[in-house]
């Protein structure tokens, strides 16, 4: 039962928008209150606006009968609540009409979007422009929201992989229903809006990012030029004792140049999980997939206990260049370190079979899962990583995906952990432990994001259809988070289950309260989301 | 006459500093209060503290009795105001004795410092513990603050040039006294703390960047490994209509990632003002030094109408391929391009005159210029360009140089304009026109910090000491001011005379009150800096 302030608030909202864009149908209100874990939060009411004004007039009604509004881009958040708010009875501000690219610029290398622009559709517009530039994709579905990754600060696999350090000029809706514009844009006439980040005065983006501060609007994305030569390495290591040195060569390659792109290193049980669902006919229908189990799917797939990938941008002698010193710096320490281009992926498609004949190298099985890889690292989207999320379901991967609605369980945890072979190693160990303890798969990758840090991305991936399965994975979710953090590894971006792990010193939150009460004094805006509990306590107070 | 809260505070700094710490003594005072430009704040004390503890109680203090005060790490903020307040009345917090150097990783690259620490301090420090890092310096004193610099946003030459994007982890005192640490540092045992700087959350750095929110007690500064082999380039533009191809051509480099590096273009006022003092015997002791004058000076000095220099960075072969590279793309559209390493410039000085037989080239005349340039690509501070400080000085430049104190009258306007050469000839050409005309030379430097936006440094330099001189110069900087932001190219970096270009629209103007009344309620945090005026009027109105 709605009360007197939400009522008029719907009435207002239904008076800016039209009736048709605020939606109270339970079976479509019941679609955004899922995600892929446990969650008891109710939705009133989906707002579609389809304006920056709307979303103007969407907020000031929210401040003025003080009701939360909880804003999602696409709502594919997946692994971290998708676009379910982290507290109840939030309504939805669903931005995805809002799908304009707004500006394109080939020499300068940019595009300007609205939230609803999703990667496919940049994709897709750049190839009909037949644009000389390359965007970056996230591993996510193509139909992710270009804003919203990159406010979770999502990454992809480009040189421009992260995706925050390569935006610019925000338009931001505040909850009092203002607009500000960040950097150089908010001076009207400005040249360098899309082109210089940190305009003059306090460079204000970060505060935008994972945060409940404001509804983005606008945003620049930094492209980059297409390059004249592209190729891709793979490697595999089959011992995980090869892992400490190639995370120790891999570091020095980022830092000193040679790799621009970040590298993505995904262990066995990740690619398995890529390649196909559970192996329930290998565990006879038990779980986990057990250590042993794996050996001998790795040796039938032929993949190995680690397995990395990266890309080389440049002229054609750039790229020699560097893949001699990859060659050099991985020698003796990998297994089957490859190179690969258009043409050579081309000719493999083509001439499978006689390249195993003469390479051994087999290349038929290895094409289909290459080519999603080969793609992210030229940018171009894909929905084969997202396929994993129905890993333990019994029933096959439907042509239209969607793991909120089929029951796919899964959680992301996501910890940052410094470029070190004996921080890599400790935080294996860990997941593999925890997650094999709990009756669940260790699926691991490792992404170098930058020379010094590496965002390991761990799934609990599970079936929401079988009884208990909701508990037990949060169980191992927590406890995973809990031992994960005591080791000094903190998210890089949490679920709206996770929020406490935002818990740091006391000043650190009264700081964030203090710049919340400025902006948002109504508290209506995302509440709870990226918010650090007052008196940490239990759990966190422990790890912290 | 201090009124009873300044006396009161005072006794209590006092009391906290020890009196030796807190100078009150007039010769001091008027040292602080001078600039290389007009200015009549009056600062009633100087506080020295020594750690951060003493930096909390000097805020509490601060905040308690409601006495503004300003905060300076080295003083060195030369021609955008030293270290003078932007407005009257300010005790001056000196930083310069928190000078440690608290870490150093030689394996991820990185340096944990404090706000006294210079970069003359850490390119020793690196030398002595035989370093396989290099730093980035700015081409200003090398006694300047790295922490100073960064929160300005400065830049220098390095693939590492744009300081704030290479820095991570500020522990910040806020004006209550509270410390706040950004990033992962907010977690007491947080491994990835200096590795990775968005953490979880908002991402705060830029609030304290630019601003008067915090004063930052501690950074973290991205360092580079040595590379395997490093060459500078260089080249001359012998007409100006060679600037539009070359900026075009450069563009290109960086966006593609041949260039890494920040690649700096001075035009032939701004290096011969590196070279000499003003050339009063050519112009027979009038000012300004006219074109046609120029012109004679530039033939008989040997350097161009524009002088461009940037680095090459990685093993030999890969600078080998951008060598090449950069041939092909700058051929036929500059004069003069050269490559030049270690081994070479040792050779050059050894057989300049033998060299010149053969090439032509004379290197004798231009070693001593182009070694300080050569080592700034390399990170080496030098006090070189600072000497251009005393162009229009009669006397001689002394050994010890210190433009403050030596009546050196320079004013900086530093516009960002988009990478194009339509952008930089128009700001070429309003400049010329104006400085001439006004009776200055246009000093200009054009550093491409980016594949997209050029910084675009020019300065106003004067002898403080000729009667009027401190007028017309800031009349001139209006006037300039006014110009260029009316085309759209705004500051990068804000003198303490010229804040009201921080008013862009007035929604932005309000969010920063919000902030800085939720973080620093007592307004007594370097009132004035990087502040939006509440009702903006006059010139800043009428560009905007």
């Amino acid at each position: 039962m709605l009360d007197a302030n939400w009522r008029s608030a719907l009435a207002e909202w239904q008076a800016v928008l039209g009736s048709e864009s605020v939606i109270v149908d339970p079976v479509q209100l019941a679609a955004v209150e899922t995600t892929t874990f446990f969650t008891e939060q109710k939705v009133p009411a989906i707002l579609r606006p389809s304006s920056r004004e709307q979303v103007q007039h969407c907020l000031r009604i929210a401040t003025r009968f003080e009701v939360p509004i909880y804003p999602r881009s696409s709502g594919k958040n997946w692994g971290y609540g998708s676009g379910v708010p982290p507290q109840n009875h939030c309504a939805i501000l669903d931005l995805s009409r809002m799908n304009r690219i707004l500006d394109c610029n080939e020499k300068l290398a940019y595009v300007t979007v609205e939230p609803g622009v999703t990667q496919q559709q940049l994709y897709d517009f750049l190839t009909q422009q037949k644009s000389s530039l390359w965007m970056d994709a996230t591993g996510s579905s193509p139909h992710t929201s270009l804003i919203g990754n990159t406010m979770e600060r999502g990454f992809g696999h480009t040189p421009q992989g992260d995706h925050f350090a390569h935006s610019c000029g925000l338009e931001v809706v505040l909850p009092s229903g203002d607009v500000v514009e960040t950097g150089y844009s908010r001076f009207p006439n400005s040249a360098a809006g899309p082109l210089y980040r940190w305009g003059v005065g306090p460079f204000l983006d970060g505060l935008f990012s994972q945060s409940n501060f404001g509804v983005v609007t606008r945003m620049t994305i930094w492209l980059m030029p297409a390059p004249a030569h592209f190729e891709a390495f793979l490697f595999r290591c089959d011992r995980e004792a090869q892992l400490a040195p190639v995370i120790e060569a891999l570091t020095r390659l980022r830092l000193s140049g040679t790799i621009q792109s970040t590298v993505h290193l995904g262990n066995d049980y990740k690619v398995l999980s890529s390649i196909q669902q559970f192996p329930w006919d290998v565990t006879q229908h038990k779980t986990p997939l057990l250590p042993a189990q794996m050996d001998l799917l790795r040796a039938r797939l032929q993949f190995g206990v680690w397995n990395g990938s990266g890309g080389l941008y440049g002229t054609k002698a750039q790229v020699a260049c560097s893949r001699r010193e990859i060659r050099r710096a991985l020698a003796g320490k990998v297994n089957q370190l490859r190179f690969l281009d258009d043409r050579m992926l081309a000719l493999s498609i083509r001439f499978a079979k006689p390249i195993k004949l003469f390479s051994g190298w087999d290349l038929s099985k290895t094409v289909a899962l290459l080519q999603p890889l080969y793609g992210l690292l030229k940018g171009i989207p894909t929905d084969r990583p997202l396929r994993s999320a129905y890993w333990r379901k019994t029933t096959p991967i439907p042509a239209q995906p969607d793991p909120d609605r089929d029951r796919c369980g899964l959680l992301w945890f996501a910890p940052i952990v410094p470029s070190t072979a004996d921080d890599v190693q400790k935080i294996r160990q860990v997941t593999t432990e925890t997650l094999l303890a709990a009756g669940f798969e260790p699926m691991i990758s490792l992404t170098m994001i930058t020379g010094r840090a590496i965002a390991c991305v761990i799934a609990i991936s599970f079936d929401r259809d079988i009884p208990g399965e909701d508990q037990r994975a949060m169980a191992c979710y927590l406890s995973l988070a809990e031992k994960v953090t005591s080791l000094g590894y903190y998210s890089y971006r949490l679920g709206i289950q996770s929020m406490e792990e935002m818990n740091g010193s006391a000043s650190y939150g009264d700081l964030l309260r203090k710049l919340k009460s400025a902006i948002d004094p109504a508290g209506i805006l995302a509440p709870g989301r990226y918010e650090a509990a007052r008196n940490p306590v239990a759990r966190a107070a422990g790890a912290n």
